[in-house]
């Protein structure tokens, strides 16, 4: 192992930024790469290939050695959003029309699935040992944010779902592609198996703070400060964490009440502050900062136990803090 | 190589559609899981993996050990179908609802890239030294594939295409797919470089030759036969071999005559006599059967050409010659 020094998550950030535009293809017809160029390059945190490069560099292994594995992971992340807002009918990303909408339907559908297939082919990219191992991991993370995005879709159409059975959806959804991209960054660098799932453990628990973070503040955040609409999931009827813990927490008549708020987009949007206010004196929303802080913790646990210096690991453990200040 | 004897395209197709069933993942939720059983099990003529089977056999491989790749490129070209009937809003396949009818097209747009993620995990079963020789090639014949389709749709909206422009496109849509399958068998078998790559080109001249017979039988076919509609591609916009050759051959006001006709889709409707009659009198239907046999003998030059005796040939001669008696 090279103990060479750890670069900090913006730093990663930022060299993965200057290197992506590397690994676009050239091809042809343009109708169909023009999209494909235009998802990719539209920015973003970047936080699965930055998981996968801080984790393999954790192991001694330098950023340049898992570029192709770290642009692999963004476009599946990029892939699924374009077919995503096809399917929850979003026009806008990241404050530009969506791919759908600024060119067509099925130029996205397209756009989409060739994005999917150059993801397998980067990922291959890999020393030939590692390949049957790489490619399986990476199939059954796949299927698994394939049957996360429609249990979302799923539950927009039920009038309630349980906390168990929401946690269960963003496992998959948002914590597995999390989860691999820092097993993945593990086993590229030459990590035992148990730090590999000690890895692995520890992108899922990030990936489930992330998420109900999201959810929190998509309710509760200053949408000058998220750049979204406050209660955007609420008003596509997307399942949150706090719509499934009110349902455990709060008496049949505040149920009643919060239904009848939520009856249609028209009401809910009267009624926001008071849907919120329901939530807050429910105690929903300190219950779903506690789970955040439950799963960064459990993630910062898994950390310690992988086997190297603690002084190497000082960039994860910010970024896992990262989510914690964000809250305050 | 083991030389037992040689299975006809009749057996292997039943023996393919007799374990496809054992292939398809048992996975959570039954919303995501069910319209691809659906998708997959609709029966077809399972050319693609009939093909692969063949040319597997052909250098001494037993059809059981080419399974996972046949399946594959079965379940590619059925994604491929689901994706593309939402993008050309065809409400049928095979006499029942396409996947986006019966269940609806977010469904379909996720079950398709299950379907394409799952195709991966299927070809990574072979032996190691393979593995990346294989998902390469298959990354390489899927983007073509994606290629084509976006072609296709661009054709739509053109008034008119070149023959060389429509066989660009119809090489990547179509025939991609056969080659890789020809070439996958020959690969799986242990066949030298240079007979893998005949495979390839054995199943790139099917393809187009395939290709081209569909447009003639849409156009010229009996509807009873060919259980379609008759003009379908014409009502549809598609651009045909019929439509691209017969620019190279009518004069001015044949070709004026002919846009009036196909104007637009009532008049088309009323006219699609007067329209095969001018493809005819421009003799495009004769030279449109001259290239399917050039397609088929390189097809035959190609087997020819393939480093084994003659004698075990025979099955994908006749899979070759089939064509020619479709036209007969």
């Amino acid at each position: 192992m090279i103990n060479h020094s750890m670069h900090s998550a913006e730093q990663l950030r930022e060299r993965f930024e200057a290197s992506l535009a590397d690994w676009l293809p050239q091809g042809n017809p343009d109708t169909l790469y023009e999209p494909i160029r235009y998802a990719v390059m539209a920015g973003g945190k970047r936080t699965r290939p930055v998981l996968l490069l801080m984790m393999g560099e954790l192991f001694g292994l330098s950023p340049e050695q898992a570029l192709p594995q770290a642009v692999a992971v963004e476009w599946f992340h990029t892939f699924t959003l374009v077919h995503d807002d096809i399917m929850d009918h979003a026009e806008l990303r990241r404050g530009r029309p969506s791919v759908h909408a600024k060119y067509s339907q099925p130029t996205a559908i397209l756009a989409g699935d060739a994005m999917l297939v150059y993801c397998f082919g980067l990922m291959s990219r890999c020393p030939s040992a590692l390949q049957k191992e790489l490619i399986g991991s990476f199939v059954n993370c796949a299927l698994k944010v394939c049957e996360g995005q429609q249990l979302d879709m799923d539950f927009e159409r039920l009038p309630a779902v349980s906390v168990k059975e929401y946690l269960y959806m963003i496992e998959r959804k948002t914590a597995e592609l999390l989860a691999f991209s820092a097993y993945c960054g593990a086993l590229l660098a030459g990590a035992g198996q148990q730090d590999q799932q000690a890895a692995y453990r520890f992108g899922k628990h990030l990936g489930v703070a992330f998420q109900l973070m999201d959810d929190y503040l998509d309710t509760f955040g200053e949408s000058q400060l998220t750049g979204k609409t406050p209660g955007g999931d609420l008003f596509r009827n997307k399942k949150t964490y706090l719509h499934a813990k009110i349902r455990e927490q709060a008496d049949q008549q505040t149920l009643q009440t919060l239904d009848r708020l939520m009856s249609d987009t028209d009401s809910l949007r009267e009624n926001l502050e008071s849907v919120k206010n329901l939530f807050r004196s429910a105690g929903v929303d300190r219950l779903l900062q506690n789970e955040i802080e439950c799963y960064s913790e459990a993630a910062l646990q898994e950390l310690k136990r992988l086997s190297v210096d603690p002084s190497r690991k000082k960039e994860l453990g910010k970024l896992t803090e990262t989510l914690k200040r964000r809250l305050a």
